[in-house]
């Protein structure tokens, strides 16, 4: 987390949709005292109730309109397959000079879902927190979820270059780091980083759903750290992850078929015993995790992250 | 850990491969004092070496014979695709009335491997603690490694009872829940649970590093949550997981097939745009994942088990 700020880097700040990220952006921006007002928005009055009990907002609408008026940042929080509808109601309400952003794991779809509804005067500069977890909701928020993760500012090409700074002082003052790059490399990089993984976790554990009942019963009893670790990617947002595999379809299924290619290979090696070759395979993965270790994006310490006493299983 | 036992379970024990499970065996089993004498054995003289100075065992030895002789309890800890040459050079030696165990994640192939070399009058009773972390060698070894983890154990039909109740006590003396079933569903129950989730992170992690160079920094850069499990489960042992698949071929590839059939479809409903059969998909992965957390497999704490400040990150 930054230093707090002395005067607050916006004056009024909307967030629309209220779930996981929303309410931790709220509850960092409050903790680093970088916004003077905070307006939550979500259509479900459960969600907004829980805000107010919270209190982890100045106002609540469920009212997209009414949020964005005179909002200086407005950041959308809700599934990247609402952005249009969400970005059309907020449009003609936009306060000319302020910001649009957004918090979602694809980027090149933004410019064409809410780009049409900005008006002139108004920046749109789309960013990406890479931070989450595998639970939803305003509860599940907390203010420390983005500090020394990577937030991905993707400005297009004609984006005003002070308004681009705006949003990336407002995610360091979050405690983020901020690196900018194009929305369709950015979409390569996640594809197989994140949505890829968990496009698989949810595969296998498809698979293991599917499986005879009783079958079924042994593996969740015998659940070992491989497939535990998975069933955990794969209890992500439903909603969320939809829209993911939606709007990022090209990135992840070219990455998918490189994935595919290999795994039948390596099932060809299993199938003719190609025991050198599998070894080969098994080494040079290594190589990726020190380099993942080495840049400090992991630490190298074992047992899946988890403590000792109660740790992971593998085998 | 169980209480520290009044008189040693086994007078003479013998572990053969000291790696991360044989040095946890010895650590666990001085800990819970159930072993009067530990005899360790292993091929590599700095291993040997790094348990002497460690103080792991009260004997060393790089010959299998030798660490046998006379030994109640012997148990294999080299990779599976090791155990006919063990087998081989200690068969002669064992004493009868002895028991000859293992740990390996495979059980289905050790009648056939160890199987002959047994004499007459000394017990084979395999099993398996389901237990591990992606480290390797004598010093990632830890004494609550097996503390609250099953450990399956594997009788043949004809085994004596009295022998697989020593087998099974040792292991509760070490901590471990355990369970007896047959070899050949073990191989099944742990293809799904172990094998194959372990394939699928080296096959994504090898597609990873098939990358063009700068896509590939990126990718080290920016990993998220998804991918970072996945190295870590790809850091694994490769020799312990090349036997794995080469023994437990025909179960992986059973589950493969299953789990490749359901990739393709999965693919056609990104590839047509189907929300509704990834929202499906998505909510019933969440059940299993209910089913793990309450049979107490998993804590079912947010951030993929890391604490909150060095969280780990989604999206």
């Amino acid at each position: 987390m930054g230093a707090p700020l002395a005067a607050p880097l916006v004056a009024r700040l909307a967030i629309i949709g209220f779930g996981l990220i929303g309410s931790s952006i709220a509850r960092a921006a409050r903790r680093s005292n970088c916004a003077e007002t905070i307006i939550a928005c979500d259509a479900k009055p459960d969600v907004l109730a829980r805000v107010r009990a919270l209190g982890l907002a100045d106002e609540t609408t469920d009212q997209p309109e009414g949020a964005a008026l005179g909002a200086d940042l407005t950041i959308l929080c809700v599934p990247v397959g609402g952005y249009g509808e969400v970005a059309r109601r907020i449009g003609p309400h936009l306060k000319r000079g302020s910001i649009v952003s957004d918090v979602g794991s694809v980027k090149s779809s933004v410019a064409t879902s809410v780009g049409p509804h900005i008006p002139a005067g108004v920046h749109l500069v789309p960013a990406h927190p890479v931070a989450g977890t595998e639970q939803s909701g305003p509860d599940a928020g907390f203010a420390s979820l983005f500090l020394h993760r990577w937030c991905i500012v993707t400005p297009p090409d004609d984006a005003d270059p002070q308004a681009v700074e705006r949003v990336a002082a407002f995610w360091r003052a979050l405690g983020s780091n901020v690196e900018t790059m194009g929305a369709a490399h950015h979409d390569l990089v996640l594809a197989i980083t994140s949505h890829l993984p968990h496009l698989i976790a949810y595969n296998i554990v498809g698979t293991a759903a599917d499986l005879e009942d009783t079958l079924r019963a042994e593996v969740i009893k015998f659940s070992a750290g491989g497939f535990r670790d998975f069933t955990r990617i794969a209890a992500s947002d439903p909603t969320m992850w939809r829209d993911v595999f939606l709007y990022n379809k090209d990135a992840v299924l070219e990455m998918l078929g490189r994935f595919n290619e290999d795994l039948s290979a390596l099932q060809r090696m299993i199938r003719r015993g190609d025991g050198d070759g599998l070894f080969d395979l098994f080494t040079r993965t290594r190589a990726i995790r020190m380099g993942i270790v080495a840049v400090g994006q992991e630490t190298a310490a074992p047992d899946f992250g988890r403590a000792r006493e109660d740790g992971a299983a593998g085998g």
